[in-house]
């Protein structure tokens, strides 16, 4: 008997990912809403703070790719 | 016997993608709503987040396609 | 025995896509009641996040169809 998990670890992963990057990219899109003179600054502090997410995320990807 | 959790699991990615891409879409439309004239720098970072997460989900699928 | 979480998986993943755009397309409603002049570019930012959350469940559905 073989039971892999490996598809659920990727899942959780994502799911953390996703909605980590949604409330954050939510915020922006309001920021900007009420501050539009500022909003290339504010892009560019989602991207930063998204970026941070995803590189954790992309690692944990791979190391799942790699360990099963 | 034989289980399989790749369904699963991909289920839980696509989860974390969607909840995620919904919520920011969902800001930027009240974004777009309260300040019309910015409608078009707010759908690029709407894009430029959900890409970010679009792209982890394929990346997270095409690992689960791949070990199971 | 053979027991197949195939369906289960099957159903996360609409879970996840149906609330994702659900609530997207929710902001666009209520956008387009408050700035109707422009309901036709909100209309198109809603058809984008929707077709991004749409194409990764079409693609995982198809790996669940693949993998079991």
């Amino acid at each position: 008997m073989t039971l892999s998990l490996t598809a659920v670890g990727l899942g959780i992963i994502v799911l953390g990912a996703g909605l980590g990057i949604g409330k954050l990219a939510f915020g922006a899109m309001e920021a900007m809403a009420r501050q539009p003179e500022i909003s290339s600054k504010i892009q560019t502090a989602m991207i930063i703070a998204a970026a941070l997410i995803e590189g954790l995320a992309l690692f944990a990807i791979v190391v799942a790719l790699l360990k099963g």
